[in-house]
């Protein structure tokens, strides 16, 4: 046990690098976006907190990435989300102080099929082919959202508009980027993220937290749209996808099957719609 | 049970898109890349089959994919491995045959750290700290690559030399690459994948199946650099990291740690080392 208080982690650390052309090579100093784990612990139905997750993210914003994450993974509805707060145990290392985050969640929550631990080769619950990643996705999507969503011209002003709100991104040229925006093309909330993931867990965590509904309109990427995400946007009732970068297939299939519109490479010049 | 076969998933798929400008909108062809969901499952010591790890991926590829998973997550190594196949096991629907696949290994495997489920919040084995996870490291890595390695102008022209073998990426602009170079800047394997993890343990895994060292002068990557695989060079034995996008906080230091030389931000015109 240690008396020391740890130090709140920043989003970019600096560094000094050395920059190398065809005529040149400048000593100079550069900012590198921090990475650093988050572990995400549960406590319900009052039991000991269990550890649920282990992600590496961009410190800031850690409460909503916990309480984000939960809802989009479909383990807590967003009005069973009672607290969160950075962990005290005592068995913590100072250094872990704010890496570690506890959730208090009203009722019980289960961890999801894909959070398992390695089990026998010949149980049912193996790999999901596409129909049971579809059916799973069924069981964990919210209501189709049912307002307006944006059209083309909307879309195509999107990401110029999360560029502008990505600070980060502007310091450290490496970090993704997430935004909610309304059907005319708000952004009501940008966070930012070394996991891309985690920047969409992020922002539908502000709404959880703030008390407004996690269903938005639209959600804007900064890169690709993979199936993950568009589980997370089914479960947190989003009803359109933007993205600078392109979709997989199985992203295009589950908003399919979603009622989610999907846009991608999308620029104030086109976007195309899938 | 049934007698129907699956049919291989290809990497790309057709769909038809609407491309909308200020001025139009024209439905066309487009290309996506496939993702689908890939389980490796591991046997040893002459027991069943253990389920190891689900990852999404972009078919082909997918022994290279599962080998070098397990080289550069440091649970065999290269000689070790005897044999992959794709599971025929009855009980896999036949849309699962092409994504799963099982590798023999000789002697004794541990699933690492990171893969254990949900534990109790009050054990020991939580979050890693910045320090916990280099000390990780340092138990993982093979010795430092003891041979020549690129300097910047060799370094600054393999981003060119990758993107001409990204034909994935030519045909949907949506999937990440990665290859193994020496240190006179000649790409001896090049993979693409949809996940940026998946195209490291695929070069890697090139190399263990042809009977090749993994260990290599250079590892380089079409996007950016997080921790993992920097971990996962140092497994491999790996000496240079050239990158195109941003290195993390964690990236860096983990590269110093483990002697790896860490280039990002890299195109012909510069690059700059970190």
């Amino acid at each position: 046990m240690t008396t020391q208080r740890a130090r709140r982690p920043g989003p970019s650390v600096r560094t000094r690098v050395v920059e190398h052309t065809d005529a040149s090579e400048v000593a100079r100093e550069d900012r590198l976006i921090t990475e650093e784990p988050l572990e995400i612990r549960v406590r319900s139905l009052g039991l000991e907190p269990r550890r649920a997750w282990v992600t590496m993210r961009t410190p800031g914003h850690d409460f909503e990435l916990a309480a984000g994450w939960l809802v989009n993974e479909g383990l807590a509805s967003p009005s069973s989300i009672s607290q969160v707060a950075y962990c005290t145990d005592d068995d913590l290392a100072p250094e872990q102080e704010f890496n570690v985050v506890t959730v208090d969640v009203d009722g019980a929550t289960a961890l999801p099929h894909r959070h398992e631990s390695a089990s026998s080769g010949s149980s049912a619950c193996g790999v999901c082919g596409k129909d049971s990643v579809v059916e799973a996705l069924a069981t964990r999507t919210t209501r189709p959202w049912a307002g307006l969503r944006p059209d083309a011209s909307v879309v195509r002003r999107l990401p110029e508009a999360l560029r502008e709100r990505q600070t980060l991104f502007a310091r450290t040229g490496g970090v993704h980027a997430a935004g909610l925006a309304d059907e005319l093309g708000t952004l009501f909330v940008v966070r930012e993220d070394v996991g891309r993931h985690n920047a969409v867990d992020k922002v539908v965590g502000a709404r959880v937290l703030a008390g407004d509904p996690a269903a938005s309109a639209c959600l804007v990427l900064s890169g690709r749209v993979g199936f993950e995400l568009v589980q997370k946007a089914a479960a947190a009732g989003i009803g359109s996808i933007v993205a600078v970068g392109a979709p997989t297939s199985l992203a295009a299939h589950l908003a399919a099957e979603g009622d989610i519109d999907l846009w991608g490479f999308t620029s104030a010049g086109r976007t195309v719609r899938y």
